[in-house]
């Protein structure tokens, strides 16, 4: 009997979504057991049975996937890190599809309807996914979709005192990150962005020297500590179309994006100066190429989607762990229903599992 | 035998360049006569052949295609508009590959070289092409490489006194246009552009309603007029990331962009609101959409280059007749030694010639 590795967690979100629907999804088709991994997943436990029930109700699943519940007594200020001691001491049924951390939810669960008394409970998902992953239980964190307005609307504050809207911020704040950076990823190519969710206006102004350089550096040290690559190659995009030609079109690439770079390139850094997009992401140049680091969201997102959109993995690079997450939302209407895709949360684990095998703070456990 | 319909007319461009090369390689091919119409090109006759003397010599050709010449008396003030009847009194060998227009250079040619005496004969091949496309003598111009820092050096002006520096503007000058969309195509997408060759910082500025108003209306025109589409499906992307996401990203898709495309709605044009991007270039939509419309260079055409680089076409829409161009500049260091590709022109030609078959305003002449 093979060792197991140490598990990956899956939290289901914002449980009025399809978070749980597609986790349900994975373990009915055996898909949760592609991996020589423990999966563990944060739910209402209640709220999971009765999806499951729906979901069988829909015809969507031909049975209820086996699944193993523990009871946690979590709450943000008080949460219990003997989990996993409480895990290890019990038999689970090596049926069982995955094993559920049960994280109640105030009130009672409507699939499709939101209900902001229950916004503290995805809160305390993520709590429970941070301190696990920072203590090195779990592998991986694997994130299902949550519903930012209604975190919003719900009123919780992180540290800083600032409303809790995401997981980024969320998982930023709990490790003391000043920055990370946003990847996606699919078969086709990996991107980083320097910039994400700007207006285009704002753009400019915020390709700064600094952040141009923050980005760069965690790109490499997340390629080499959680890709398990030392020499990862790094092509980048210029600001301006056709990277700024010789600055006839710009003058970002001269003065502030190309001095960053070749700081790097004189470091050792297999890394490219800025490249015209339209060029850089042709067959010739990513074939050679381990990630894209793109000045914004719609320079990089838009051909990396074309290449497969149910596929693509969204991760956070510059966390202390290894964090991958679906690419969808909430998908209110379908929660309970049916219809929902699991392509993207079995890519986020496929994905997760990779970057843990590879990562070279990886390790296993009994 | 099947009449013969109009011509397509190539112009090689700067005769330093790979122009020539490319139309040649494709003749020792044979792959001129693909299409059920004459092919013309325009170059100097004997530049044309010394450089056809190199690609033998270079191993590149295994002999030389066969051609008919033409002496054309042309300068820009002057120009023989009864090319056309000239051509047709002549015999034409039915094996040669191609009719040459012959522009002749003021100095001698020498491939890789530039010479800017040699400029005036760019835009004099340019002032042939017009013409026959305006009188309706060609069905259409397929554009070969400039060398744009030349033409600026030689200081050719235009009819408004500007310096010709490229084949857009001079095409619209000519015709007297205001106004004409550039618009990439390949297999897998056609994508305009409301922006072209603009440092991203003066992007916002340039998205006015008239901008866009004028941008779609010239891709319905010549989706109907010169691809014979009545009912175009058009989809647009918006300017910000997820198009602005209700405002939370940007406001120009509220204020300009969504108000301008619901004039066209309702008339009843075929036509998407905003888009973000990044779902937009996703097969499921483009399955069902005859062009894409981008906002700025690096929204749409890295995504369409990265599904084929080498099968690009470059259009110009708004001109009063069609024209396609290759996607590649002059490669100097390839011009008479081999090593250029022929792919972006032919696909160039097949687009020019698909596009006259499909125009409403295309005909036959004996």
């Amino acid at each position: 009997m093979t060792e197991k590795k140490r598990p990956l967690l899956i939290t289901t979100g914002e449980p009025a979504g399809i978070g749980m629907d597609v986790v349900l999804n994975l373990a009915a088709e055996g898909k949760l057991q592609d991996f020589d991994r423990p999966i563990w997943v944060t739910a209402d436990a209640k709220a999971m049975q009765v999806r499951a029930d729906e979901l069988v109700a829909a015809g969507v699943l031909k049975s209820i996937p086996s699944w193993h519940t523990i009871n946690t007594d979590v709450n943000v200020d008080n949460f219990d890190v003997n989990l996993v001691e409480q895990i290890s001491k019990q038999k689970i049924n090596v049926d069982s599809a995955f094993i559920l951390l049960n994280v109640p939810c105030a009130e009672r669960v409507t699939g499709g309807q939101i209900n902001i008394a229950n916004s503290a409970m995805v809160a305390q998902q993520l709590d429970i996914a941070h301190q696990l992953a920072v203590n090195g239980t779990v592998a991986a964190i694997v994130t299902g979709p949550l519903q930012k307005s209604a975190l919003i609307d719900a009123g919780i504050k992180l540290l800083d005192g600032t409303i809790f809207s995401g997981h980024t911020e969320f998982f930023m704040q709990q490790s003391g990150c000043e920055k990370v950076v946003m990847m996606l990823a699919n078969q086709a190519m990996k991107v980083a962005l320097v910039t994400t969710h700007l207006p285009l206006k704002d753009i400019p102004a915020a390709i700064t020297a600094d952040n141009v350089r923050q980005t760069v550096q965690i790109v490499i040290d997340d390629m080499r500590e959680k890709f398990g690559l030392m020499q990862p190659r790094i092509l980048v995009c210029g600001l301006n179309p056709h990277a700024g030609e010789g600055g006839h079109l710009g003058m970002e690439e001269i003065e502030i994006i190309n001095p960053v770079l070749r700081e790097f390139i004189d470091a050792g850094v297999n890394i490219s100066e800025s490249m015209p997009a339209d060029t850089l992401f042709t067959t010739r140049h990513l074939a050679n190429c381990d990630a894209v680091i793109a000045m914004y969201h719609d320079q990089g997102l838009p051909v990396l989607k074309s290449h497969g959109f149910g596929d693509t993995v969204n991760l956070t690079l510059g966390l202390p762990y290894i964090r991958t997450s679906v690419d969808h939302g909430t998908a209110l209407d379908l929660a309970g229903r049916g219809g929902a895709s699991a392509t993207s949360l079995y890519q986020a684990i496929v994905m997760a599992n990779e970057m843990a095998d590879r990562s070279i703070v990886s390790g296993s456990i009994v």
